[in-house]
């Protein structure tokens, strides 16, 4: 099985306040976006990896090119690192980089704000994938109590009320990287190319458009150090976790 | 409106693997319980706290006192701290308290696991309880996409397979504290009371209770800072929120 990583780095990041792309943004000196790359790197499931930048982006084309020379000063193995102009949408940005990734037969699609991501998180998709899995993605348990709301009868109290409170020990929680069967992931982005406005918003992740066409989804472990960075608070987490238990 | 808090402190909080309760658990130096009693006072809407503690603890007991003492020696309002033993659940625990904050018209109900949760967060809560809701909790929008999953039916692959991606607009991460006028917290956890064990386990806040007996559910915001610390994760990130906030 050649199994290709698409990196998902064109986000523009605003919520951390920096003012430049997220994957750009310095976690403990350096940028998020190298921290996902020697994720995948050290995971050793990669015979390609293509990230996705900012159109236009050099800093982040410059980050591959030095994680990839470090990586082959180290005398490790690194697969090629392709970098290519993301699109409006993360979904334009993942079909991008799906036109450019030929001849593989897996795909694994991560996001770089997801910087801390254990090698073996990568390693378990693929697993799963090579058992036969179409779909497959890493998850944790549910750990805090969901309510699902409707707007109040009573603004004067609060905007929203509890409409109910879901059994949560069958939700998970969702991360990356998720991974597909080539053909299954082309043919769902194929099709999601012509939803509207509204119908491309209500996709939060790449195993949603599988999932709508009756592929199954398998899920497997992910990890507490897959922190999805969004926030500054995030930031201030993901630098507690690098120092605690390191990259 | 006099109100009340009670703060559950009677976990024993194995998953940080202290070997000690875990309100006990020293963040930043400090028990975790010592944060969320000043969290309480710093809000001013207390009139009395009950904390529950596990039976017999007496350390526990002594972090009331110290941080009643500084409170007074700091020249503030502290409302009178008085200590319960706790019982075998949380549910128990809670009945315990509420026999003993009599003459109160309102209760809110916090986990001293919330160690960080800022004055905000009680003050938004008594509000609405003070604008005639019954009961009100604070939330945080569902930032991660979530599937429901079911039992796979190729274990080779994965154990857990993906039935549903619930609208995550609609869904919302439940904090503490949550606020009830006295009578509806008080029937609610009368009828748990007869509870079995299944459904005494299913029941992972106050809130489904009061839900139960069709009495509306208010949400106002919570926080990012009201992380719930159970693993030793969380520690590492609620002392770097810690550092980098303040408590």
């Amino acid at each position: 099985m050649q199994t290709g990583v698409i990196i998902v780095a064109a986000g523009s990041g605003e919520r951390l306040g920096y003012g430049i792309p997220k994957a750009q943004v310095p976690l403990a000196g350096e940028p998020i976006l190298a921290y996902a790359l020697r994720g995948v790197i050290a995971s050793g499931i990669a015979d390609a990896i293509c990230v996705a930048v900012p159109r236009h982006d050099e800093a982040l084309r410059q980050v591959c090119a030095e994680v990839s020379q470090a990586a082959a000063a180290d005398g490790g193995e690194c697969p090629p690192i392709l970098a290519v102009d993301g699109g409006a949408s993360r979904a334009d940005s993942v079909r991008e980089a799906l036109v450019t990734l030929q001849g593989v037969d897996a795909i694994l699609v991560h996001d770089a704000a997801r910087a801390l991501t254990p090698p073996e998180v990568f390693q378990r998709v693929t697993t799963a994938l090579a058992q036969g899995g179409q779909a497959v993605i890493p998850v944790r348990e549910m750990t805090d109590t969901v309510k699902v709301v409707e707007h109040s009868d009573n603004a004067a109290i609060a905007p929203e009320v509890v409409h109910e409170t879901p059994d949560r020990t069958r939700m998970r929680v969702v991360q990356t990287p998720q991974g597909f069967a080539r053909e299954a992931l082309t043919r769902a982005h194929a099709a999601a190319e012509l939803f509207d406005d509204q119908q491309a918003a209500a996709v939060t992740d790449d195993a949603m458009l599988v999932e709508s066409m009756s592929v199954p989804v398998y899920a497997v472990p992910g990890s507490d150090l897959s922190l999805k960075i969004t926030t500054e608070t995030d930031l201030v987490l993901a630098e507690a976790l690098l120092q605690k238990y390191g990259s």
